[in-house]
C-alpha cells in the first residue's frame, strides 16, 4: 500500500489517512465478537470512539513507516491498542475519587452519561482489549517474537513503573510543592511513557534495531514532554468549546502546571526546545521519517 | 522437580508447596523492579499477598501438572499472572460504587486502608502486571507461540467477554427478576472465566492438546460454578470471622444467589453434582489429574 505524502510542513493526508484507518479498526474489534453485557459495551464504545484525535496511533504508524513502508497487521494492533489504553487511562483518570471530570471532548464523561460503577468496568475491559489486539494477530502473519517484545513494551509502559505510577503521583502531589524535576518526572511516566511506548511499538512491528529504537526513544521522551506541556497551556489559553473540556480546569483544581511552575512564556519556549531536541534525534533518519517529524511540530502547534 | 504426593483424598502437601511457591514467586515479581510510586506498589502488594487460598494459581499448577510433571516457567508466569488479575478485579469489586465492601479477608479494603483513587489505580496496575507476567518469561525457555495463545486466553476471560462483563452484569443485577439461568450466566462469567483460564492456562503451559483442552474446560466449567454455589452456600452459613467477610452481605444487599433461589440443600445438592461432573470430564487423564481431582472436592468443601 503507498503511503500518502508526507513532508515535514504538511502531513494533512497522512494525518487523514490513518486516523481514519485508526476509527475503522476500532469499531471492527469492538463489534466483531458478540459482549458478555451490551451496556458495557456501549460505555467501552462510547469513550473508545469518539472523535479523539488518534497521536498515539499516528505516533505508531509513523513509528513505523519511519523504518520502512510496508507496515503490516501488527502495527495495525498496536495502534489500536495504544487507543485502547489511552482510552481507558481517561476514564479512570476522570472518575469522581481522581480528577472528578464532567466533559471530555465536550461530551459527558463516561461516569455521567453511564454511572460510576459502568465507568471503572469499562475502563479495565478496554485495558484488557488493549492486550486483546496485540495478541490475536494471526501467528503465521508475524514473528512471535516481536509480537510478545510488543506485548511487553505495552505492559511495562502502562503498568506501575509507567503511566499508572504516574497518575498515582499526579494524585498525592496536588497542592503539592512547585518542582519542576518532580512535574517533569510525573508527566514522563504519565503521558509520555505511553507516549513513547506508541512510537517504539510502531518501530518494533517494522523491525527495528536497536540503534533505531534508541533514536526514536529519544524523539518520543522529547515530543511526550512538549505534548504535556503544550496540554498546560492549552488549559490556560484555549476555549472551553475547541478545547472540548473545561478551560481552567487544572488552575481551578490548583494542580500544578509547566505554565503556573515557568510561565506561559517560559513554558512556550521550552515546548519549542524540546521539538528541536526531537528532530535532531531523528537526524540519522531518511525521509521516511517526516511523519515523524511533522508530528513533533504538531503536538507543540495543535490547538486542542 | 518431583511433585509433591497427592491423591485423590488428600493433598495437602500438593497444596501448601504451590501456595508457597506462588507467594514466594508474587513477592519477587513485585519487589524486583523500582516502583514508579512507592504508596502504589504498597497498595498493589498490600491487596496481592495478603493470605489468598490461591485457588486459581493452585488450579493452574494442577492443570500443567495433569499434562506433564515437568511444569516449567510459563506455568509459574501464569500461575501469578491469574493472581494479579484475580487480586485487580477484588479491589475493584469493592469499590463503593461497586459492592462498596470494607473487610476482605479480614482486613479492611484496599480503598480503606489507602484511599478510593489509589485503590482503582492498584487494580489497574495489577491488570498491566498479570500481562507483563505472561510475557516476559524469557523468550529462549518457552514456545513464543504457545506464550501469545497464552496472553490471549487471559485477555478473552478476563475482559468483555469475560470477567469484566460478568461483574457489569452483576452490578445491574441486583433487585433483579429472579432467574437461576441468568443467575448461571453471570458466575460463568463473572468467576468461572478466570477459573476456566486458570485451568487452561496450566494445560497449555505444559502443550496440552486440542481433546485435553476440551475436557479440561468441561472439568472448569462445572467447578466454577460449584466454586460460586459454594461461596453463596458459605455467605449464609459461616462465620464472619473465617470467612474474612461480613457474613450475610449478600442477604443484605438483596443478592440473587444460588442459595435465594433453590434454598439451602438444593444449593448444596447441585454444587455436589458438579463436582461429579467435573470428575467424569477428567475421565480419561491418568493420576497425574489427582491434584485437579482433589480441589474438585476441595472447592465444595472449603469453609470460607
Amino acid at each position: 500500500e503507498t503511503l500518502p505524502p508526507i513532508t515535514a510542513n504538511s502531513a494533512d493526508p497522512f494525518i487523514q489517512h490513518f486516523r481514519e484507518r485508526t476509527e475503522q479498526l476500532l469499531e471492527k474489534k469492538l463489534t466483531e465478537q458478540p459482549a458478555g453485557d451490551p451496556r458495557l459495551q456501549e460505555a467501552m464504545a462510547y469513550s473508545l470512539i469518539n472523535g479523539g484525535k488518534r497521536i498515539r496511533a499516528l505516533l505508531v504508524y509513523a513509528g513505523a513507516t519511519a523504518i520502512q513502508e510496508e507496515y503490516g497487521p501488527l502495527t495495525d494492533a498496536a495502534a489500536i491498542a495504544i487507543e485502547c489504553i489511552h482510552a481507558y487511562s481517561l476514564i479512570h483518570d476522570d472518575l469522581p475519587a481522581m480528577d472528578d471530570d464532567a466533559l471530555r471532548r465536550g461530551k459527558p464523561t463516561c461516569h455521567i452519561a453511564f454511572d460510576e460503577a459502568t465507568a471503572i468496568l469499562a475502563g479495565d475491559a478496554l485495558q484488557t482489549l488493549a492486550f486483546e489486539c496485540l495478541s490475536t494477530v494471526p501467528a503465521e502473519a508475524v514473528d512471535p517474537q516481536t509480537q510478545l517484545a510488543m506485548v511487553r513494551r505495552l505492559a511495562v509502559a502502562g503498568g506501575y513503573r509507567g503511566m499508572v505510577a504516574g497518575q498515582a503521583i499526579d494524585m498525592a502531589a496536588i497542592n503539592g510543592e512547585p518542582d519542576i524535576e518532580q512535574l517533569s518526572h510525573m508527566h514522563r511516566l504519565k503521558t509520555g511513557a505511553l507516549i513513547s511506548a506508541s512510537v517504539g511499538l510502531g518501530a518494533l512491528s517494522t523491525r527495528a534495531d536497536d540503534a533505531q529504537l534508541s533514536a526514536l526513544a529519544d524523539y518520543s521522551r522529547a515530543i511526550g514532554l512538549a505534548f504535556q506541556i503544550q496540554d498546560d497551556i492549552l488549559d490556560v489559553t484555549a476555549d472551553t468549546r475547541i478545547l472540548g473540556k473545561q478551560q481552567g480546569s487544572d488552575t481551578e483544581q490548583n494542580k500544578l502546571t509547566f505554565v503556573s511552575l515557568l510561565g506561559l512564556e517560559e513554558a512556550r519556549a521550552w515546548a519549542n526546545r524540546l521539538r528541536t531536541e526531537a528532530l535532531q534525534a531523528l537526524a540519522g533518519f531518511d525521509r521516511r521519517a517526516d511523519a515523524l517529524r511533522y508530528l513533533a511540530a504538531y503536538v507543540v502547534k495543535r490547538a486542542y
